[in-house]
């Protein structure tokens, strides 16, 4: 569907995808493209998009930009992969991963899930309208799954017990269909007010955010 | 250092401790033990140890419990295990996971270990007035990752997308070191703020975490 796609930006996403449609044999360095393929920063979209003379279909790879950012093109769609990238790693950051769709038309649609799918990222629809609500459920599980860590690090460390040790038990959660054990699924509500007076001594700036926590887990 | 260990109780725990060491070949389900593990609930402790016969060492598997609900056994210990547990899997749960010893003496230190060993797990020194602080960061690491899950998971299907998806994203963020990535980590206050504005719309029960988990992290 493309042969020549032009890689707008080598942050995180954009070196990941180049280096991927490089593999491909599709990366289009010069000369005139097909698809301009825009990986700035979401504030950057609009202003790149402007600046790519009318001819190619142009996409974005943001996940909470709407497609109107890519004005005035009408040939155009997003792609983003939903997974977190570093950049000490290339193109196999992209293998298992899915990516959300958001297209206008049947045509940007089969060409989407065409690029999704040449990138090896297994495609899924989003509505451009939807698109804000499906990022704060991405930035909730990878960005405060962070947090988390960091947090319950902070209380490990307390306590004088190595928070490596946490890994495997944060995988097996994963691994075990995110099952619910401990107090709350207990109703145990005695260990958690005792945790709560130890977050209380020990790291307080948890405390609220331990309450919210238990207030969600609970209902 | 233990030939006869009896395990009492065979819920998650229990029966995992109980495989496991029945294939050492030191599980005692009948005559005299020569340690008594109880893997009983927390609150069943206490009675359960009052009622052992003088003899053997006793120990719990609790994260939460004060070494003081052993009482009146002065040979004695706990090692928590640090992992969630499913009744569909069995004594490979063990395998991998780390497990918190706490003693008050040496002699019970060796056999603590030696036990910890003995179940593959990695044990590491928990001092006992330090359990509700460490066990605070097991439970915010575990539990509340199936929170986060579950509520990103909601944002998800409001969006009309797969939750699945969420799955191979909180891995690699795992795999990748925690290290943050998103809007937070970018300084992109305005997403947050689209990202509340979305939550209040369509599952307004989480918006009050979604702040506490966005405070922890910008700090």
């Amino acid at each position: 569907m493309f042969n020549a796609i032009q890689v707008v930006g080598r942050g995180r996403v954009g070196a990941a995808f180049a280096a991927r449609l490089a593999d491909r044999g599709v990366l289009a360095d010069r000369g005139a493209p097909d698809l301009v393929l825009l990986c700035v920063p979401d504030r950057a979209i609009a202003t790149a998009a402007a600046s790519v003379a009318a001819g190619p279909w142009i996409a974005h790879v943001s996940g909470a930009t709407p497609l109107a950012a890519l004005d005035p093109h009408l040939r155009r769609f997003s792609v983003h992969p939903l997974q977190t990238f570093t950049k000490s790693r290339g193109a196999e950051q992209l293998d298992g991963a899915w990516a959300a769709i958001s297209v206008e038309d049947e045509t940007a649609r089969d060409r989407a899930r065409w690029l999704a799918t040449l990138l090896n990222l297994q495609p899924f629809d989003l509505q451009d309208e939807m698109r804000t609500v499906y990022h704060a459920g991405a930035a909730i599980a990878s960005n405060y799954l962070v947090t988390l860590y960091r947090a319950a690090s902070r209380l490990f460390e307390a306590a004088a017990t190595p928070p490596e040790a946490l890994l495997p038990l944060m995988r097996r959660t994963i691994d075990n269909g995110f099952e619910l054990t401990g107090p709350i699924a207990r109703g145990d509500w005695s260990t958690v007010d005792a945790h709560l007076t130890a977050i209380r001594q020990h790291a307080p700036e948890l405390e609220a955010m331990y309450r919210a926590l238990a207030e969600v887990t609970a209902a």
